[in-house]
């Protein structure tokens, strides 16, 4: 379904080359006051062309209002909203229209409707993520008021991993680079590679680490409804996502319990805490009101500039090759959708 | 909340230490011949005390049915199931009655709901995946009449990795170990390492590893519903887990998309194939008809024997100290659990 | 499906000669008192045999609950709860076993599902009601702490109509007479026609108001969640229900605007009100503070102590003649349900 | 929420004086021709201004499809679509900013949501049903394909009440009519009636009897999913509902069993039929293949062209005294709509 979160939810809509991608937010709180630069500027994070390091697709991307809004704020009716698609060069596409691209949805789309949209991947578009990252600015706004903030940047990508735990990163500096690394030691390194790549018509995975901060204890529906759980469906339903690990994630499996058993203690402002975060600020899928960090990963784009075996509607043997644009990593833009994802599940929850 | 599926939807209600653990399977269909046998079989692998590597705890834990099935077959209405409670030492916990165990959900329960049956970890147990098992149970009997398999075994306790392809093993086997890896001889090592920590009072974390054969190509619901996303928050949905991936899962972070694009072909059979499997079986959220496979992180229980420091819930140091029983590894019992959580999910969209 | 509510929701199970009759409430408020007196009574006002108005078959319908409590109160966890079936003469059943009865839903389960429990009505059977009597009971326990008070009593039986608005009725005399009339001259003569319907071995249809009293102002879900939509579901979801008004209801066809729209005026403790309240408490579907009521229309029970010509699932004519006990009018009996039903939608919306 | 349905499922959006109305339709099945010029002509049906007998306020109301449609035909994937707002004389409603018009909805959204737009009922607008009856006229399109046909007429206006059974009348002259009556004789005495009413600037109410033909035996979900509560929901959640009966509805209280059961014989077609249709074509809340039929109460519309006494926001007393243009009967414009919900909910319980 293309609806998302329980009382805080987005329904989304749109193709990347039919009229437009937008949707409907419902359950927003009234009286938030609706920040439109905050949420275009947003937009433009996950805007192609922002960069080198993206792909240099032109897409203006202008959001518009259309309803739940009266006098600059919220009234707690939902929120219709859309972005026009412009500047699609939709006859790009002709050559593609009866062929299996691989790793792409092409197929399973057919398979499923028996029909699809087959320009610049239709529905299946990372174009579809617009109304996320519209969902999560209104969100984030929302969410200012609890005191609750969200960032998230790019640790990993390729081989270039940034080792260092986020409290030593100076989270304010994610933005200064065009990667969204806030180390400019390994940023540099993450744009040499993504430079690389890019010269030889390939793409490059990677890793986003989100950070949410100010979440009060209690947070979490137990039993199948748990924090985590839900974040990390949000995660997974984003655009070529294969993993997703919170707290001392896979890495746990390695550990003793000895090791990694998170002391409660009292703070001297009376408030409890624990020791370490092993947990990553979830036990028993409920907040514990540390902080709440997790990791996801992403694979290489599919589209790659470079001639590929594959077959035809038909199941003719046959050979793609994609000319002009690609994404050589889909990493710097896939930072502002985690954030916006986990924006939505966390003011969903706080809202139960 | 307590509910899991859409179609296929298993509600589960009960403590450790209350009267009954059972729940409610709705949107089973109708016709299908209710083995009891198998799912009691089923749920015997999560029992505890079945071998030396799980905790010692006796339970019988034996299923009773009390709906929904008419002439040995489901009938399409609810089907309400329970397992009693029995020989639940509960007054062994008094002495936890006021604390708040590390690592455990005793802090988050008590701060959500102000209140909370401290019993065995009350709501917050693993006993609560009895429910899971029966629900999965019924729907591999489902599935089963669709030619769908599901396996799942241990690939990892703490440093032991089996690093072999699953294409590689004799999948047959898993059960032939108490640890619940087919091969023997990582099974031994990982056995010897479980008596270990167990000797030490301690807990050792896993991986386990599954795969969903037969499942055809067209299911999942794009975009929020994908289908991995739905298999990611059912695994993060059993207690202990932190971490999810499928297809190349994180490892993709390191790739590029020309080694890892899976190129279609046609069979001789007629039948649309990729040559390769990174996906993992699912290509823009929707089945491809390749194997489903995916890894699910565990970190070590939080229950050890051994003293520990911590607060009581008025907020004073004080230090608990658990005699007796305790599961030093939660992987083996989690495989079962896995597996029923799979065929939960993959039912409920091939129902849609 | 058989769950019912967003928030405090109940989902039931159990045919009427299956092992038991049973549900799970998810949503509950924790530290409510669960007064299972309480409970039980309003289970004993369903209970066949209660008096000569209603069936005579013995059922003795004792309610155990298997979690969620914890030192008499609930936790916030799942109610699990069930009621056994006891001295159900199954094999009176039998000759009905390929027998689609008038007016039953022997024909439509079977077409639906391919196979039913034909004993008793299986799932579709009245029984069925015993879980939602439990679950509104659990509401009316939560609703109390919020003030609100639901009262619900037979207004129509057959063509005897109470025709005096309920604020005219001594509401707390509801329970004094066997039919659930207030007004003791008409539930005489309801009395009378359901004595002399049930020597005929017929059956009749009747008419249940129901008023909840002290629903704040604010509960109700625009545009498709209006609360008498939500209040009307539940209601036709009843056995035998085939209407639902609110306010002015059907009669409102006639009027006039300015005969019924109802004049705002600030009452002397300040607190907004309506002179009127042909709007029934509920206005662009969000409850004003006034008097929420309602009516729902009962058809007369299909059971008839009488030859009836109809068809076996063959498609051959064939003649049913039930001996011994029926239900010669569903209303009193339908007093508690109605109850119950409203009490959780009320809850469910209070909760939201 | 502003979501209806489960599999077949629309979310709308929009005020009476925002910048648009519309919506998204999930889960319409792929592979249907949009006929742009049917849906229009829906819409088009309850436009304001098309006769004498409704509002004369002048709306164009053109409907403009966004996404999920390819080659004319839907692909599955949600179709968002729009009607912008046009010459909105939102500054008519200025006086009104402060005021709680009598049986409107202004006071309880005031008070659920602490701020509203005021202008023109914002949000409680009957504007909103635009985006109902863009759903069901691609609901109808869908249901066309499976001979499912869905009509309804104006059958009571005021006193003026339409006796004659369905069966009599000729249903394909309801459009006839301009009040969407199909019997000439008594839409001539509606049409004086509203004629009258709208000289007094006064309104008046009515009911619109609908009737499904062709849907097959098997729709419906007990036993809280039955197919009339759902319909029943969906009807009371149109602006001015207040009350639904279907099959014997409200009349069927009078009844005794012997005169209503319906009973079960073999055509000579050698389908299963029932002789008389009491129950309305659905019993036990499954639809059992015979006609469904409903009755929909309206109450008159609150907005007169009088002096109203009321009180504004501050609590005081004060007279509204609205000029221009008002709706003396709602039940010409809700006819299409009452086809639309129930060709939403036939549709949705179709695809489950």
């Amino acid at each position: 379904m293309n609806s998302f979160g329980n009382i805080f939810r987005l329904t989304s809509f749109g193709e990347s080359h039919g009229e437009a991608i937008g949707g409907v937010i419902d359950g927003c709180p009234a009286g938030i006051y609706l920040d439109k630069e905050f949420i275009q500027k947003e937009l433009d994070k996950r805007k192609p062309g922002q960069s080198d390091f993206v792909t240099s697709r032109k897409e203006e991307d202008r959001i518009e209002f259309l309803s739940g809004v009266y006098d600059g704020k919220t009234t707690g009716t939902p929120i219709g909203f859309l972005v026009r698609n412009e500047d699609q060069h939709s006859s790009d596409y002709d050559n593609l229209k009866d062929v299996y691209r691989p790793s792409h949805a092409d197929y399973t789309y057919q398979t499923k409707y028996g029909i699809r949209d087959h320009r610049g991947g239709g529905r299946s578009s990372a174009r579809e993520t617009i109304s996320r990252i519209a969902g999560g600015a209104v969100a984030q706004l929302a969410l200012e008021k609890a005191n609750i903030r969200i960032v998230a940047y790019a640790s990993q990508i390729g081989h270039i991993s940034l080792d260092r735990h986020y409290s030593e990163l100076d989270l304010e500096a994610i933005e200064t680079t065009p990667v969204r690394c806030p180390d400019t030691e390994a940023a540099k390194k993450m744009m040499d590679l993504i430079q690389q790549v890019k010269k030889e018509g390939d793409t490059i995975g990677g890793v986003v680490t989100c950070i949410c901060k100010g979440v009060p204890a209690g947070l979490g529906e137990p039993v199948f409804g748990k924090l985590h759980a839900a974040l990390g469906s949000a995660m997974l339903s984003i655009n070529a996502a294969k993993g997703f690990e919170y707290g001392m994630g896979f890495a746990g499996a390695q550990y003793r319990g000895s090791e990694v058993n998170d002391i409660f203690y009292r703070r001297t402002d009376g408030k409890i805490a624990t020791k370490t975060n092993y947990s990553g600020g979830i036990q028993g899928g409920i907040s514990n009101g540390e902080d709440i960090y997790f990791r996801v990963a992403f694979k290489p784009a599919a589209t790659l500039l470079r001639e590929q075996q594959t077959i035809d509607i038909h199941g003719n043997n046959t050979v793609i090759n994609v000319h002009g644009r690609h994404d050589p990593c889909v990493v710097p833009r896939a930072v502002p959708i985690v954030k916006a994802m986990a924006a939505m599940v966390i003011l969903d929850y706080y809202l139960i």
